[in-house]
């Protein structure tokens, strides 16, 4: 497969005469996308019913003309003023109850039908214009789903849509009482049209209550999503696709995946490694022009499996953005590092957001690939260099890991319904793991919590997993992997509540976690032999065949029937040694990697990235800061 | 007395079938007492006007004839969602304006008449069906006055009543704008009906005004609590009981103990560590497992105050909690240390929460006597133990203490609405004082500031009491105790302006404070002979005797009309030798304990209690790590 | 000119009886002005239209007769709770969208009609009544505007005023939607009317419409102020005066001032220094008792600016204050210091805020000239030393400094939209640059972004100017003094976008700003030969002639087209180079001053001050703690 690069434009913004030259440069430069029109509705439909397509028409026209192929967006994220007035009350209300106002983008509740209704037609006018049009080679559903925190929306809509969902869902009141455990502080209800939004309560909601808002909000999601793909499927056989934007888990991209032909995700390293990484400050300041050495090639990981393999960069960062609390430069170098990171882990394409740095509106202090004065930013030169390295190089062969790491949305919410002890999350106990099996040089593969997704793995690892339905465990347990799981695996049922027998209740194990605890950050339990457990534990009791204890003798991790069970959050040299273990009983390699190299493994090579801004030695030779070596495996 | 032990249980949330095995292993366990009852209300009228009491009947049947003796709490504390429905606007408004809502507990605001009503009826019926039970043999009203921030609402029936009492209060508006000096910014009102309730201001508010709201607020509570206290008087001769939160200060303890027989409170010694005794970070690892060694001490004393010498721990932390920050286990050990310690503080009987850890809803990770699974948690044998212990033992004699130590709700009211330096309150200020008195090895009795309780005392603290009422003034001045005022004593009138001639105002005593600062936390301000001042400072003018006086030449510990005048905030080391200075003028003995240790002197004993991780050498002996020592007095 | 003392007085606080004493002691004192009735409407009207003249005409008759002068305020602060009884909408409404409520102080918003002629009528009645009084020699508008966050209201009448408002300014909304690139997510308008306020957006929204929200709240602040102006002229030839408040830039206070005669300003050196000043915590420490050493001087030499050479400070901090996170009171001495710096900076008068201590409401704890209980407070002392060395020495004579530094409040607004890294202010840009001329002991003229302003000075420090409209370009570059700009000069147009051409856009200078970052507080840039960049940093293009560069090679200050441009935010070593650099090349002399010392130039005199709590020794003899020395200039 040829891997391509792209851009980001908005013909609407700049004058006319423009454009002719921006295709040439964008052509000249080696890009073969350009993204358009996701943010243009009040030009495409300036009143209700009054449509203006000749624009965009020669938009593609000129686009097309000089050889690029479009990404056309649908505009739904951005309704314009005009909706809002017909619509008042479309707009999601936050958990404080306010309603959330005009002026910016995001601006809707998912579960308003009437502005549903008018996606629809935006969408349905769209599709009956562009679905034939040759140079539209894919769609881009929406933009950024979740982005500022839209998914979990307070208002009346979403009420409404909740209490049917809950129907639908319980069939009986009786039935969600008991599944709740609503007899605990006589939270019964007698009808569907009592349940309110958990927010706003004296105390925490009931946790049972919260998650079902929280499956409900991703349904509503996906649900707003495929109304959009049946529309566009009618009329074009192009790939749709959504952008994903990082650590955004509020709903579950797997199943707006689903619908969808490739999955894509915005990928600005430094915004999120100020932002949402959560790395500590001395983390912070070593990667600050780098961003985190494994949080853009984890999201490379999940979006192929959420893309079913085919996935690309919707918005590659190039230069410094606007949004972070600070937004330095990037190191030079690293705008072709994160290409070519991206490719190594079998992106089809690399789009660079944007073309040009807007002087106006919100997003003035983003870089571009041209500046304001249309002069070439640096990102432009590394973007060209890119274009003609995929030129010249051998093509990236798939390639399929040996180690997996399991990634479940609906673990991460049970996890924020309730994280036991301040601060912990899910994702962030998945990315440790991540991080640690980076460390040790290998390539992983992310799967969904799905039983036909395990095959052909040496080794799968499952922390955290609150919720496990009786297939995928059965699933785990019947897979020739060796299965890392817990802590937490298994911990509630589907309604979260304890299961009967004390979780993990994992198949053929005789193991039990008979009290968890959660600890401050200053109290690490030291294991015997090196590394701590931090932040939560479990005491477990079964029969117990232990790998590593703490020094108080408590079992940390255990072997039991077939799966190794980890008691806690374990540290980096606790996760190093979990993971030594695990590579010496399948018989994985295992490196040893200078600070901040990582290596990605394709179907014939070896990939070395750089992301410490110092020279390092690496046995495939010296690699400057953001650097990139390419070497045939052995 | 026979100390006795307890559980709280929940036959509504267990099968039918399961209640009898409880019973009979409570029974076993030594325990006697069983709480139930005070979330059912959704279970006893399930529809308004329709009671379901079978269930109820035969519980206590069950638990009787297994020789239990059932506590049974009325529901107040969890109105169900049909009475909300009903009284839409009984919910309480929080500071910010935002109504609560339904879907945890204590969503409800104690100036509702509506909701009074409801509480009329559900009470009247339960006391008349149980009155006379021969099982039944204490009552408590409601569940937790105060948790979750529930004393002060600012709803429109709040308003309303807040109004009502300020004029029976005031009588006249014209006296009410006098009183609170409202010519200041031209706040004045010309009705009651236009004063307003002290949130949502541009700036600050009149002192006067919030104190005045937190006075109502409190006597609101009064008024509830009373409602019920009248009608269950008339139907049962057993002894009424509320059950009171640690660290919940919002409304005057006193004065709603003074209409129940008996005081109780609910000590969860790790969670309270976590969340609220306001520990500095070493302080809280060093105490992460076992809790702060006096903050269960103080509310001993406390509650034995409230309770007029009758008091219980009616919910005893039994294992791992699942509401603070982090949520450990507690050492080995510690529940039988902390059932010990309320014992020699003289508690009639401690009740552990809960019997059987529930596995759904909002408390699904608060440990239990016995786990989910009905296997025995780790706290069960150690409340075993204890109760055989108390079968063998000698009975725990009550004592009367030579050291007491005022406590005035009103004045943490005064405190909270002008703290004056960030962080500053007279919970803080009090608890300071007494834990200096415990590292000195004294025994306490805690004291309301009430003029007919202070005989029979060698010393007497009364630290930040800032408005004390003339008569108390002069007992204090008369008693024959050495007494222990300042900083802050008398610093208001009773509407929370700065007295005529300055304060304190003690009688007999030359003494004003010409001026007051507040200090930044990184200014302590030392002693000539050891220890600083912190926080807050008062500058002194009078017929001064200085015991204690800063390097800078200012009298910290003033001797004036004998008191013992404290002109700051002394921390530890000056507090240690204020104490010393007070126990060699009264002969008292004082001890140096080991850190961790505390001792507790009943009629009879010394008890010695080891709140450390680590053994201790103490005079009575080498003691474990959550050891008790019992040893007769010399 | 003789410069004065005075203090404010509020006759309504006290008994009748005690005004003579008072107005006796005041003079005895040394005191000439006596400021009156600022908070005082529900006194003067107690009910709409009913009039209460009396005891005014005879409070001001008791303090001219002890020949004092009085300053009439105009008491719209606080409008009496009939006023909003009869206007509940002119209640101010927060960004969160809460309507504040009554019980304090500055209730009102800027924008409501109604509330503005309720202001129209108490003005003209007191105006009319006292516009000849000869006891009556200045009035004062209002008190503090924007005091407790209330310029930015959120209200009905604030949005109708602001559609107005843009309607005058854009003339058409297609202009408005061009000038704000309001298509960049679909955000235009079809109306006026469609426009709302800023507040509650879900992501940030349109930095230009923000920066026209707080240009249009300004506006609103210079349209109230006026409208009490053109009432009092009619009536009065007494000097018209506002009391400003320390580092409150939310309206353009030039703007006011151009309407007045004299400028004030409200100055609590301790309670700024622990709440507004924003330095570090050593700082905060070593001057918790002094004040910062620059602040004062800065809002001195601004008022200076804003009052066209005419002010005062309206208010001077006597002792501890009430309203800081810590309030220490004073070190002896500095009450005197505060007193003597403001005359060395040229103030007319210095009133202490206040004669005696309320000892009710919301500043209870406010210290005053006298104590609640009358007698004198550590205050009075110094204030009679100062009225004494008033009437002994020298006068003061005006000085023209020859170092210059423009302040501009448009600026401060651009700024606070989009601070492009966290913390970031145009305040704290300006103020860095001014502490470094101080420190290098120079005296300073503070402008307005006033192109005939510029005259005279051998320097002029213009940095941060977001927006510079071309006439004042023009005035620099025309200049005969040394400019020194940036960063961020000329960053945006008038309607904050990027403008054309790249920044900073000066005219002769072949200087482009190509690109900008924004750093991590841990990520300072070192500089050649010392010092580093902070926060902030910008990549310069153009012809450059580099006088610093950093290590990695970019200029940092640059000399282009007879401006010295700064390419980032300097630490205090690399303002000291830029500042050693000017001075030099301009011929000014730089001191080398003790920690803690300033000076400030008169015509004749250089008087030092010792802010700092130990002697230092200084080229004019040495210098106590909170000592001041005046020596005459070489």
């Amino acid at each position: 497969m040829q891997r391509t690069l792209g851009t980001c434009y908005y013909p609407e913004h700049w004058p006319r005469e423009t454009w002719e030259e921006d295709a040439r440069r964008m052509a000249e430069a080696g890009l073969t996308w350009v993204r358009i029109g996701e943010f243009a509705w009040s030009r495409l439909e300036p009143e209700e019913g009054r449509f203006d397509w000749d624009w965009l028409d020669d938009a593609i026209a000129v686009l097309g003309a000089a050889g690029l192929r479009v990404v056309l967006g649908t505009p739904t994220a951005t309704p314009p003023r005009w909706v809002v007035d017909k619509h008042p009350d479309m707009l999601a209300v936050d958990e404080q109850g306010r309603p959330r106002k005009f002026g910016s983008r995001r601006h809707y509740c998912f579960s308003h039908q009437g502005y549903l209704g008018e996606c629809r037609r935006i969408v349905t006018e769209l599709a009956r214009r562009y679905g034939r049009n040759p140079h539209v080679a894919a769609w881009q559903t929406d933009n950024e789903y979740g982005c500022h925190d839209t998914i979990l929306s307070y208002s009346d809509a979403a009420r409404a849509g909740f209490r049917d969902w809950l129907a639908q869902r319980y069939q009986s009141v009786d039935a969600l009482n008991r599944a709740w455990g609503n007899v605990f502080w006589s939270m019964e209800y007698d009808r569907f049209d009592q349940v309110d939004l958990p927010n706003l309560t004296v105390t925490e909601p009931n946790p049972a209550h919260v998650l079902a808002f929280r499956r409900f909000s991703s349904d509503q999601v996906v649900r707003f999503n495929r109304v959009q793909v049946d529309i566009l499927r009618a009329h074009t056989d192009a790939p749709l696709i959504h952008n994903y934007m990082g650590r955004i888990t509020d709903f579950d991209h797997f199943k707006v995946g689903a619908d969808l032909d490739v999955a894509s995700w915005d990928s600005y390293p430094l915004g999120f490694l100020e932002d949402r990484v959560g790395a500590p400050p001395e983390r912070q300041r070593a990667y600050a022009r780098q961003g985190d050495p494994d949080f853009q090639a984890f999201h490379h990981d999940l979006y192929r499996a959420v893309g079913r393999g085919r996935w690309w960069v919707m918005e590659q960062q190039p230069g410094p953005v606007n949004w972070a609390p600070y937004n330095p430069a990037p190191l030079p170098g690293m705008v072709r590092l994160w290409s070519w990171e991206a490719f190594a882990h079998g992106a089809e394409a690399v789009c660079y957001f944007r073309w040009r740095q807007a002087p106006f509106a919100q997003e003035q202090m983003h870089a571009g690939l041209l500046r304001p004065d249309s002069a070439e930013a640096p990102g432009l030169a590394e973007a060209r260099q890119v274009a003609a390295e995929l030129a010249e190089a051998p093509e990236v062969v798939p390639h399929r890991a040996r180690v997996a790491l399991v990634f479940d949305y609906d673990a991460d919410f049970a996890w924020a319904v309730q994280p036991h002890g301040r601060g912990l999350s899910y994702f962030g106990l998945v990315f440790d793991t991540y991080r640690a099996l980076r460390r040790a040089g290998l390539s992983i593969d992310i799967l969904p919590p799905d039983p036909d997704a395990l095959e052909g793995y040496a080794a799968i690892f499952a922390p955290g997993l609150m919720h496990m339905a009786a297939p995928f465990k059965a699933a785990l347990a019947e897979s020739d992997a060796l299965v890392v799981a817990g802590p937490r695996s298994g911990a509630r049922d589907l309604d979260m509540a304890i299961p009967e027998g004390l979780p993990p209740g994992l198949p053929g194990a005789d193991l039990r976690v008979a009290r968890v605890e959660s600890l401050r950050p200053d109290m690490p339990v030291p294991l015997s032999g090196g590394g701590h457990v931090l932040h939560y534990r479990e005491e477990l009791e079964g029969r117990l065949d232990t790998i590593i204890a703490a020094e108080d003798g408590a079992p940390f991790a255990v072997h039991a029937g077939g799966h190794l069970y980890l008691a806690g959050w374990g540290d980096e040299d606790a996760l190093d040694r979990v993971i030594a273990w695990v590579c010496d009983k399948t018989g994985i390699e295992v490196l040893t990697l200078p600070e901040g190299v990582r290596v990605r493994d394709t179907g014939t090579e070896r990939f070395w990235f750089n992301y410490s801004d110092r020279h390092a030695a690496t046995p495939a030779g010296p690699i400057p800061p953001a650097g990139v070596l390419r070497r045939p495996r052995a």
